[in-house]
């Protein structure tokens, strides 16, 4: 970055800052009385999503911040610099190219300099093959029988993103079952393999160095059980298969490398799904579904790399978080989606946002100035409704919601959908409208309370309202759309990176616990004590205890 | 509450403000090079729960600030109270007694004066011996089959609780198993019935006033499934039991009210998992298991009704949570068990809490003066290590963490037990201690680093520390410790709800989304378009196009 975009950028800021001080107190009523026009002005469309951001609190002067933002911040170059391969993750000298995961094969990407599209379309294809013979059950396992099983064993990124698309988009008869264990805790791995038939399972064993500690952990165990149940010498490289980079390590394992399946130094963990390390997801639904959701992918990568900034979706979801975060000050992103096959969104997108945006200095290596990803959670509604949006409408603070709700479903309860569409939309409504006392006043007076009774029970019944939310409307839950949902909050991270500062795409924060639990182990398992605070020595002698 | 009491709350507030500003910087690190005897001052146990606050950024001034308000507050004689029976939820008038349906035959509590012992085990009896029943295959189905399948249909507190604790203590070979279902998006109530057998699967059907809408729509899909299925003539009765206390309602869908299992007024939907609604529990572990959950409830109950409160296990973790939110303003509460099996805990804790002290206003109806329940989420350990530490450890703010850890687990896969247990000792020891510039130096130095190279990459590797945590030790997870757990939490709510001076136990904040979803579904159905705000009127349009 050059030394002149610093102050435009620090400008921007106070107009931000500037802008949110004119609007002030203005509630999101208000906004609506003022600007007739405003719901069309502020619904954005993306590969058949559509989000409608009117139901928050910014207005036209907000806005014209905001982009002013992004155009200080010169997004425009830097999502070109990460479609065109540059080593954008500087604090590991990497490119950062997962568009090209899921890029048609006559794409033209380039990892700093180096064509990657033949290498990304030969594992792809390798992936199908391998898929094919497994789900037609032309894969045989030691004793001759067919594939009926199989587990995915990885952690974070190997594990969230596979597991969460599984989820949601597994329906009907499936010639095979897809089990994830990713938890060191051997609870995990023990509960899933009592299900099955070791004689027809197959194991991903998921981990691009082959060297993380949980994975091999848990693999070693499936291996154990596997031998224990079918005899020392069954061949485990019938029953296991890597998606790795590590091959010596992986052929030391017994797995024949032949069926190792790689991926790249461009591809982090958190954005990894699309590459083999979606081999679980190919497996469960099918490699023509697999190829959807790269679809929906790509859909939105052309989208965020062409559309004008103020058209463009993943820049519009970008630019409402930092209004929320850094001009309004609230503490958390609830994400929603009324779709009971997304169940597992919320916890995918807090690796995707918060191992992204979670940084406390800027890539020039200075502590960042300002705020950058809040407390992100959630989970589906219906449910969600009975647990904690209690808070959301009669809590001291706003937060901000983010409701995702898909206008068709697979089933066919269709008064149950309605029913599930209703409540989404009368929660946003609720949120923003809110109930003023002298509506409550009517109400219970009309059901015949009066006096002190009345008036001790108002204030417990009002919602003060205007509180945010933006609805995400998707066409239905299936792949293509899934794709194109997934890739619009990887690119609303990169989009906040570019405007806080910071690199999305390392992961420094983790490597000291990993260092320390080392130390702990070795200590656990009898070795000499070694330097803690009093705390950490205390839990120690009293896990050993 | 007396006049008199409020001066003497502000002033405790004022002490805590006092202290804060006292403590100021001083970081974890030099608390614990200044008070030698820091960690046994800071550990508290109760009912073979272990917790260590002393990495909690308090010192002693601070605690006897947080004990001061607690005293303000007339805390000793608010437990007093709920014990007693009282109409602590002054809103709605009601007695809050869970710890009743956790208490021996013998003892001796009241609702509102009459006394509620004989019934709580009049029902509890009546569930043992419906488990058993069942259990032993004595509960036949229509076709004359036992039962294998059992699905709960309810939704929050019918619904969370007795899913996290089956997921938690199922174990081994168990002769039912256990499904729920609880959104109203029928994608759920699809994809279980899919995998069952209507000729051996029972429904529960749990909701106090059998007039939840999203609880009636699934019991509804159910029944004309298992119809569907076995014929119209088929038995409902057979296959349908309920979790209620309205008699018509339960008889008119067709459920023989000799297998209604009814609750009271005084146990709140998410305090409710020990009554009735425990049914699903005891048919998937046993009524020995069920009883054993809640005699480890029992027992917390006790301690927290007698052990003076700088003893008190539930006061110290609701105090440290107020100091947390309301002396440091840290905005969130991550949970983070380190056991599989408690991977619902947080889901669980997100409706006790954020339902239960998310509120705005006083006991009274005047606006909370400060901050009540910050934003709880998390997950389990290991799992969120590869997932959103990355923010713990170096974004910008620091937010509090309960690591929940247990001694021993119910697998002999000792070394991943160990190295489970070293990671989370060493999460807690990284937050807190970090690691600084110069130790990032020497690190890299000494891996060949040198000159810019060197320099640019120390900040990316630098932990800046002092972020808080508490640890609690489990001696395991069973049906006893599990108990105590989740009493623990319930009564931190407590607490905390008297220090802020709000009602923990009504829901008023929930209403007003159910009223608008029911015009809105009427509008869905066809109905007549009525007035809302453009964004929800577009959104409706949107949706029926």
């Amino acid at each position: 970055m050059t030394q002149s975009t610093t102050p435009r950028r620090e400008v921007a800021w106070a107009q931000i800052d500037a802008a949110a001080h004119a609007l002030g107190g203005t509630t999101l009523n208000e906004l609506f009385a003022a600007e007739p026009g405003r719901v069309g002005a502020m619904g954005v469309e993306a590969c058949g999503l559509y989000a409608d951001f009117s139901k928050q609190r910014v207005d036209a002067a907000s806005l014209d911040a905001l982009f002013a933002l992004a155009d200080a911040a010169d997004l425009p170059s830097w999502i070109a610099r990460l479609f065109a391969g540059e080593p954008i993750n500087h604090t590991e000298g990497r490119a950062v190219l997962h568009p090209a995961l899921r890029a048609p094969r006559e794409a033209d990407f380039a990892a700093l300099g180096e064509p990657v599209m033949g290498d990304v379309h030969e594992v792809l294809d390798r992936v199908a093959a391998f898929t094919t013979r497994v789900r037609d059950g032309d894969w045989l396992g030691h004793t001759g029988q067919r594939i009926t099983d199989v587990v995915n064993i990885g952690i974070g990124g190997s594990d969230l993103g596979p597991r969460m698309v599984c989820e949601a988009l597994v329906a009907g008869e499936q010639p095979l079952q897809v089990h994830f264990v990713s938890n060191v805790d051997a609870t995990e791995i023990t509960r899933v393999c009592a299900g099955l038939d070791a004689a027809t399972t197959l194991f991903i064993v998921t981990s691009k160095s082959f060297g993380t500690a949980e994975t091999l952990a848990n693999a070693a165990t499936a291996k154990a059980w596997l031998l224990g149940k079918l005899g020392d010498d069954a061949d485990v490289a019938k029953h296991f298969v890597a998606v790795s980079t590590n091959h010596a390590a992986v052929a030391d394992f017994g797995i024949d490398t032949d069926n190792m399946f790689g991926f790249w130094d461009w591809v982090g963990g958190r954005y990894s799904l699309w590459s083999a390390v979606g081999l679980s997801i190919a497996l469960a639904v099918g490699m023509d579904s697999f190829r959807d959701l790269l679809a929906g992918a790509h859909a939105m990568d052309e989208h965020f790399q062409t559309a004008p900034l103020r058209e463009n979706l993943p820049v519009w979801l970008g630019l409402i978080g930092i209004w929320n975060t850094n001009a309004l000050g609230l503490p958390s992103q609830v994400i929603v989606p009324y779709a009971q096959a997304l169940a597992r969104l919320p916890a995918y997108l807090q690796q995707l946002e918060m191992e992204s945006t979670g940084k406390g200095v800027t890539r020039g290596g200075a502590p960042v100035p300002r705020q950058t990803i809040v407390s992100l959670w959630g989970d589906i509604g219906t449910n969600g409704q009975h647990a904690f949006f209690q808070m959301l409408h009669q809590g001291p603070q706003a937060l901000p919601v983010d409701f995702i709700l898909p206008k068709k479903l697979g089933h066919d309860v269709d008064h149950q959908h309605r029913m599930l569409v209703a409540n989404c939309l009368a929660q946003s409504e609720a949120l923003m409208c809110g109930k003023t006392a002298e509506q409550v006043r009517e109400e219970l007076t009309a059901k015949g309370l009066a006096g002190d009774a009345l008036e001790a029970a108002i204030p417990h019944r009002v919602f003060t309202g205007n509180r945010p939310s933006t609805t995400i409307v998707l066409p239905t839950v299936d792949a293509n759309t899934l794709g194109s949902l997934i890739a619009l909050y990887e690119h609303k991270v990169f989009v906040q990176s570019v405007l806080w500062d910071i690199n999305a795409f390392d992961q420094w924060g983790v490597e000291l616990g990993k260092q320390l639990a080392t130390v702990i182990d070795a200590e656990l398992s009898g070795g000499e004590a070694q330097a803690h605070d009093a705390s950490t020595t205390a839990l120690i002698a009293k896990m050993a205890s």
